[in-house]
């Protein structure tokens, strides 16, 4: 029986969290969680699962729903209820699906209690990758990928060793635009970029898949989890989404990871490392149902933000904080009808252009560019 | 180091060792060897390697080149040198590319001899395959894959768990008459059939990848490989040959291998197992040279050695074997031009249907069974 801890219970990794605890009930039980402003959701799982430890978003939610709790579950609420939730005493295993740069800290508390991280949330190893890997190698805990293209990549390095491996292959779906030319791209409209035709996900993911900022913040990500360096990471347009991700050795030898899209997968092994437990619910991959899988070179001159990520990454220091900062400011600004698509990786590569990166940067130079980063896009846009 | 028996040196397979031991000079030593009846290339090894025990077919051939091999090597003949050389004292590992029945025995002394076993013989698990498993077990000896779909699903299955095994896949290209119905297979040629569209192999196996005969022995074999049951095998059209094969596990997740279609991979994986080592002179896999992969349901009526293949290996005992004898005796009168393709698995289906099956046979059983099934198909083509 594994104590999970699950952070941002109502998002969408956070309810397929939920389905495969919910499924397992010999397997895990769900001793704290926390939710943000989806107080009907939240409630559903508190209920559910009976967590002894609930954090929500601000004060004025904890007023709201603090009579409307089981008796025996702790509530608290704020950045200091989040990092309290992250190393409650029991949780062995902590699933950070929260979303945006909240995430961090959250993380580092986790790590210092000791817990194994199931990490979902992109912004901790992009824009503090170094202080996070450096932390978790520190306090001898282990990250385990959610995402399905880093659990693929997991995987496949299953009883492999390091030294052999020659590079990472992460595919990528081209996202809800793949088949429109950049001039196409200039009208497209928000509901037409939540369209994704492989993956059902939240709305800042399903637009970073369309312009493939999601592809290159999962590049980061895999260049500090799997200690690779960006030459040795590749992305492959590959539209069917069902190789997840590769890797090829230095034999020669390649290893694939394939799957249905269905979060619960990756998620579930995550929870169960270094063992699998059967997935009944599961539909299972019937390569003959797609007949062919199509594989393309990556045009970097079309997805520009795919090429500011690696170069983010390659500067390193605060570059991909700013990345990040900029580029959740844009999407925002994009989702909110301020901007026309083809503005997000503008206002990214002006964000870019205008920092002077700092190395070795503490989490307070972090936060200070990204804070300053926000500020200058968002001057951008009013 | 390690060091290396090799037994059919002169073959598709002995030859791609030699070629992996060639670019490998501080990895691996080739200790002794056999060969048939190619004396040219045999000597050409011989001379180049200097290993210090080689096997030839005969007596003939052993008086025909004893004055032409280097001094410090020791030549012998015959099963009994065959055998020999497989137990010999210095070798860590018996590459065992021999081809047909006569590779079981060898095996068996290599095991008892605590020697890894490589096995590029088809024939030793398809004919005894309880027995080779059973007395490698006995002898803590580990039976190492060399066809490259054996290979894929052994790499696929590293730092994995028996138990989480759902199923393998085993890829099949379809051979050379892939593109062909069952009317056209009526009057193809010999010639024709040994134009393999993937993959450069020997005469015999080009001919059992167009029947699928070759599939079918790998199901039993990988039966044996794997010990999993053969509800638990299902093959899959895949022409191009790029997938080599892949594991499904029970939580839905699939683990692939792919790569070139280069047997040199495959066999110097079974040497460096559990490490890599690179292959800088292998061609490295590029799917975007492909574009597609595609992926077809088998069809049993179009396939019929492939039916019987797994419907032998379900009866176990002496079926395999009769099956392999028969498919031995046929592709051999096809080769010579005496049957027409589709006389192949008509010959194997009498061949199975006249045989009353031993179970739990020993290896006079399966030997007197192998000698009776081709006496019995000879005496259908003549």
């Amino acid at each position: 029986m594994k104590k999970i801890i699950l952070l941002g219970a109502t998002g969408s990794i956070g309810q397929q969290t939920l389905d495969v605890i919910r499924a397992n009930p010999d397997s895990f039980r769900l001793v704290a969680m926390s939710f943000g402003e989806n107080i009907e959701l939240g409630l559903k799982a508190v209920h559910e699962f009976k967590p002894e430890l609930v954090a929500v978003k601000n004060r004025e939610i904890y007023d709201q729903i603090r009579l409307n709790i089981p008796s025996n579950c702790q509530l608290t609420y704020g950045h200091d209820g989040l990092c309290e939730t992250a190393a409650y005493h029991k949780g062995e295993i902590v699933v950070n699906a929260v979303i945006g740069s909240v995430g961090l800290i959250p993380t580092l508390k986790a790590i210092e209690a000791k817990k194994t991280v199931a990490l979902a949330n992109k912004e901790t190893l992009v824009t503090a990758g170094q202080i996070v890997t450096d932390y978790a190698r520190k306090h001898n805990v282990q990250i385990l990928p959610v995402d399905s293209e880093h659990s693929a990549i997991f995987q496949c390095l299953n009883g492999e060793k390091k030294e052999s491996v020659e590079r990472l292959i992460l595919t990528a779906s081209g996202g809800s635009f793949r088949d429109k030319s950049r001039n196409e791209l200039k009208h497209v409209t928000v509901k037409e970029a939540l369209n994704h035709p492989n993956w059902s996900m939240g709305a800042k993911i399903t637009i970073d898949s369309a312009t493939m900022m999601n592809k290159g913040l999962e590049v980061i990500e895999a260049h500090w989890l799997f200690s690779v360096s960006y030459d040795q990471i590749d992305v492959l347009l590959h539209k069917e989404s069902v190789i997840h991700s590769m890797v090829e050795f230095h034999d020669g030898s390649i290893i694939a990871q394939l799957g249905t899209p269905d979060m619960k997968i990756p998620i579930q092994y995550a929870l169960t490392y270094p063992n699998r437990i059967p997935s009944y619910e599961s539909e299972r991959l019937d390569l003959t149902k797609y007949g062919q899988l199509h594989f393309e070179k990556i045009d970097f001159d079309r997805y520009r933000c795919l090429k500011f990520a690696f170069d983010s990454g390659k500067i390193g220091g605060t570059m991909p904080a700013v990345l990040n900062a900029a580029n959740e400011v844009a999407v925002n600004a994009f989702l909110e009808d301020k901007i026309p698509f083809l503005k997000i990786e503008e206002l990214v590569e002006r964000a870019l252009e205008e920092h002077a990166p700092l190395f070795n940067p503490t989490l307070e130079d972090i936060q200070e560019a990204d804070g300053r980063t926000r500020q200058f896009v968002q001057s951008l846009i009013n």
